[in-house]
């Protein structure tokens, strides 16, 4: 069986990229690493627990891409750019085919995106991965949550429910025969990254939030810390075929896109005038955006479908409340 | 039962001390920072978990004390001083006796430091918590594993073994009857922290790093990373009075002293011409320094108790090889 430090440098000191900005990397008490002039340091912190995130059992390729691209999500919601990461990882053992496998999953969008691994912990417990990501934003330019205004548009990126389809798929047997299960249930781990569409909304949106929680829960965020209130338009929303095919009837998609948690789109705001330059940037890039409603005045949400008002909101996800 | 956003905006918003540099803090995707010119950042991940680090059972205050120490000491032994902490947090249920006695030990050492909590993750799972700070050190003055040179004078911080000890107290009901039992198994939780020694070391020592994984252990990180060797004078280890009386026989004080982990003292190399201006430095600031070997060519270590050669050396600490 090998020991902790074999481990780290086994699996965790060689794959990675090396940044000019890494002063020292990992092997030392710290890392340090070195801030360009001009920049702003963002930095997040996400937790995946065996049992409340993922299965035990779960690939662990993808168990590292979701943890990961939670992390980018996070930066990609202010508009900064992914920089260094640490990661602190308890196994119950030593498991090599698991590490092996782990980084299969990891590596790959850490390079894609620049992102060095600058240090970690690997300590013997109950499996869980914690990240924490940093990345760098021009000063002044990062995304909050609080400068939406009345009038302005809202937007999301991509389609949403896929994720939460998924977790269905992964926590109830039955649902494995539905219409594109299998290809759901990987959507809930392989969230693509909006790490380029943050970039270009930093001169563009009033506010920015990627979706962790559900759609609902993080629109009140933007409105909480915005005084603002907000209104969906729930036909509007953009959902997959897939997510349409697996629902029994196709209206359903929506609740589903509503309440998703860990979907990792960007839901964001912007003022009408910058509407034009929003479609011609996103056009250029082939990224895919849709307006899903607008920021109000009252500071509640309403939830419109084909115009109707609907009574009843759906809850966000809270680990707390709802899990595995 | 509380979920898991008012937990965290209760316990984990309102009792830290707010720092200029900090852009934006809680509350956001990401906590914004800026970086003053001529500074780099210094930035390292510690897990503590249940039945690995700490019993479930343990007093909350001191499992936080000891998380939060654990990370300063990390700094310290760069000469980085303290600036930022994320801390992801998970729960097998949000236990709010738990969390206000945890910050109870949390806050008082952070406020100490100057150090302000910029954001974090509370899941429910296995208990456990991973702090990941951010320290300043001026750029290219951070002290490293590598530096060590022939002839360098060893010393250590404060004294050695009482955690070790304490942890035996902890383990095994039978050993509280021993003299200053509980002394020590506070002291296994509540080290000092050595930041402002860390900081006087910049411009003196060769070589610094602190005792997580036991003296040992940690002085052949000294010896890989630099290229050299060393040799230790057991008798010289200095060790407290608590755990000469907890020894049976008093000569077994170092054999605690040479493996005991989670110290989080300093052991640091200084070259001869420099050892004058380090007593100095540290009597006029009042910190205890002791002299317990010296940097040696051949790359092994070797230990002498009373100009004796020893021929067993025990091991460091290795959370995968031995544990609770």
């Amino acid at each position: 069986v090998a020991g902790e430090f074999e481990i780290i440098e086994q699996y965790f000191s060689q794959q990675q990229l090396n940044r000019s900005d890494v002063v020292l990397g990992q092997g030392d008490d710290c890392a340090i690493v070195s801030v360009p002039l001009g920049q702003e340091v963002a930095i997040s912190t996400d937790t995946v627990v065996a049992g409340t995130h993922f299965l035990e059992t779960a690939n662990p390729k993808w168990v590292a891409h979701k943890a990961l691209a939670s992390n980018i999500s996070d930066l990609s919601a202010m508009g900064a750019v992914p920089a260094w990461v640490s990661m602190a990882i308890s196994l119950p053992n030593p498991d090599e085919k698991w590490l092996h496998d782990f980084c299969e999953g990891f590596y790959p969008l850490a390079n894609a995106h620049n992102l060095q691994l600058i240090g970690g912990d690997t300590t013997r417990g109950p499996l869980s991965i914690t990240l924490t990501i940093q990345g760098l934003v021009p000063t002044g330019e990062a995304l909050l949550r609080s400068g939406a205004q009345v009038g302005d548009h809202l937007f999301v990126s991509g389609v949403l429910g896929d994720s939460h389809a998924g977790l269905e798929v992964i926590l109830d047997e039955s649902k494995r025969s539905l219409p594109c299960a299998s290809t759901l249930e990987k959507r809930h781990y392989m969230a693509e990254s909006r790490s380029e569409l943050g970039v270009v909304l930093r001169s563009l949106a009033s506010s920015c939030i990627d979706i962790s929680d559900g759609l609902i829960s993080d629109i009140k965020h933007i409105m909480k810390r915005s005084q603002v209130g907000a209104l969906i338009y729930v036909d509007q929303i953009p959902v997959s075929d897939e997510l349409i095919r697996y629902c029994s009837k196709g209206e359903a998609a929506w609740k589903y896109a509503l309440q998703s948690g860990e979907e990792y789109e960007l839901c964001f705001s912007v003022p009408p005038e910058k509407i034009d330059e929003l479609h011609k940037a996103v056009e250029q890039k082939g990224m895919r955006i849709t307006k899903i409603g607008e920021i109000t005045q009252n500071q509640d949400l309403r939830l419109f479908n084909h115009n109707q008002l609907l009574q009843s909101q759906s809850q966000g996800f809270d680990h707390f409340r709802e899990s595995l």
